[in-house]
């Protein structure tokens, strides 16, 4: 689960025969607002999706076109997520799709079609098709341009890679908001030139999802554009599966970790670990009850060793088995709880851990084996005011 | 469950026989933080508590001392819970119930104790058991200023009172954080003159408590003192049992709106209403998850009209029945979506609506009968600031 033994590129590239390209359509004033990925060849690719039971378009139609099982080409739009709009924003999603595939050679079926941005706007639909054209002469080897393309309120580009073998892994993601995925985070593409075939990479995504992107929530909220996508166009050949998933998976809890970290307004990353639970769901559910608690995300926020507010987090868990006498919890390896009562401690040192960066949490719950991760971020006055003006801004 | 039709009186009364005194003794620098609610008579009495799993000492405490279903007084310290202190904290509680007994001269088994602010931290009990003393002499009329007594971070005092044939009702509470309910809210004291035995107290007190209290959250966490109990001195003797539980809910519903008003930071109070669910318990999910949407509550916050905010925090709610179809949202009376998509509308209708006090959201699922209303507040910047710096303040 650390994904601390990977070596990641200083600076990202791209597997063999991927590239990308983006540019301002006029979707944005003048950022970059779309987005093309492409591989020279088909690629073998799986994904999931968002759980939410209003999907965007784009994700309707993604359920459709990743039952072949092969993409060439992913388009992606920002500021506009083309959700909530009905039977034209299904047709708008396909217009899209046609585009790419002319401008790139291949067939609408080969291509993953995104958008993310505000909920039940029309898409500027001409601005994209218009947009696309000539784009497949801009198609060039830094991912940080794509990562760029997708970005609505990140304030960074988001691309890692990693090699395996002789291949290479590239994970290009956006996040920031409206993020507790379930099945996929926000938009994360994923490249890779191994040789993989779809039920292979379908069933290696999802093992790799649970574990990193699954177990992130910024503000519990589920977005209804969470897709999660991963090309393998087999350039560098046969690579050990097993080494392979390994390197997936760690990159992809990279990945979240990055998101984490600029979730919308965030000022620490805050990873809480459960381990003693009954089984591995009860971790689960107290570990996400205390990375949501926006008491605990306050308390990391101000750095204020309110640590008794752990305690409420993993008790308002009601369907769990919760002993207090066995329970224990400690920040950045400084104990605070033993058998259910805070512990004394000097309040600045407490204070100190909570200041950093990356705050640890970690519980014990001394009732079984069961175990979980997640990862999430403080609660700031930016995110209110950031949420409070989205639309207008 | 409308609670327009009971008259409250416009400035709050106790029952007969029913008084409050409150002073500093310390805890806080000179705020009221101890106070005491006492019958001249023993009253039959019911309650319910936190499920939190790991309740204040004086829950635990109360959850013996209620068995016997008799009370003469309520004790009540803000600024500290008592909470996570283990067997001293049981031991500081017993000590409070039985300080409370000889000021008035009862046993300690008829005075439950509630205490209330930072969990973990060691009750100051000396300044409790020797400000006590006296305290008797000083008991008076006016609920405010018991309300004023238990407050902790609530920006003003809570009481309300209503006439039910010859009987009155009065409801005492404070709120404001750590508050999303199961079984009660933070603090509510509910008196009656009424006769009542206390099995029909406990009936009537757990149906009213279900869609008030229990219907509220600030913040999505559950305190670990949440505590309602009402007390009926019988002084004023029998009364209708229909017509006093239609009153008994109408306050607790009346109450709860006050404690969402006066959620911390909040500026509007939110009410979501649902119908149209598969059940009860669907349309209580689906609301529920409306009003603890951070994305929801911002966009209150910002009165910016970005709906579709609604459709997600619908959407996510996974094993609920959801057809986008039959989906429709308003917000104040003014329909926002129908059939799963937005609709299109004025922006500075939708702005203004939002901007009014209360914002009340109504969905409808069309999927069945279940119906539900909850209670919450806009997340804002004075939530975070609070929090942040709760502990030291």
């Amino acid at each position: 689960m650390n994904s601390g033994s990977v070596f990641f590129h200083s600076t990202p590239v791209f597997p063999r025969g991927f590239r990308c390209a983006s540019r301002n359509v006029g979707l944005k004033p003048s950022a970059r607002d779309l987005t093309l990925f492409a591989s020279d060849v088909d690629a073998a690719a799986a994904a999931v999706f968002t759980r939410n039971h209003f999907p965007g378009a784009p994700v309707i139609l993604g359920r459709e076109t990743m039952r072949g099982g092969v993409l060439r080409a992913i388009i992606a739009n920002s500021k506009v997520s083309n959700v909530a709009t009905g039977l034209p924003g299904l047709e708008n999603a396909r217009r899209m799709a046609s585009a790419a595939a002319s401008e790139l050679g291949t067939s609408p079926n080969r291509v993953l079609v995104s958008s993310t941005g505000v909920i039940g706007v029309p898409l500027p639909i001409e601005k994209i098709v218009t947009g696309v054209v000539g784009m497949s002469g801009e198609l060039q080897g830094d991912p940080m341009v794509g990562a760029e393309g997708i970005m609505t309120t990140d304030t960074y580009p988001k691309a890692i890679s990693a090699a395996v073998g002789d291949a290479t892994i590239t994970w290009v993601a956006k996040g920031s908001g409206m993020i507790e995925p379930n099945m996929a985070t926000m938009l994360s593409y994923i490249f890779t030139d191994a040789a993989f075939d779809a039920p292979t990479l379908d069933r290696m995504l999802r093992a790799a999802v649970a574990p990193s992107f699954n177990s992130l929530s910024v503000d519990t909220d589920t977005s209804t554009s969470d897709t999660c996508v991963m090309m393998a166009n087999g350039l560098a050949g046969d690579v050990d599966e097993t080494q392979f998933f390994a390197v997936l998976r760690d990159g992809c809890i990279r990945m979240t970790e990055i998101l984490a970290r600029d979730g919308e307004g965030a000022k620490h990353m805050i990873r809480v670990t459960v381990d003693g639970a009954l089984s591995d769901h009860e971790a689960h559910v107290v570990a996400k009850s205390i990375v949501n608690s926006p008491l605990v995300k306050t308390m990391v926020h101000g750095a204020d060793p309110n640590v008794g507010r752990l305690l409420m987090a993993i008790g308002k868990c009601f369907d769990c088995t919760i002993v207090p006498t066995t329970t224990g919890a400690s920040i950045n390896g400084f104990p605070v709880v033993a058998r259910g009562e805070r512990l004394s401690f000097d309040d600045a040192i407490v204070r100190e851990t909570l200041s950093r960066d990356v705050v640890d949490i970690a519980v014990s719950l001394g009732v079984g084996q069961g175990f979980a991760r997640v990862f999430g971020c403080d609660l700031t006055a930016g995110y209110v005011e950031e949420n409070a003006a989205y639309y207008s801004s």
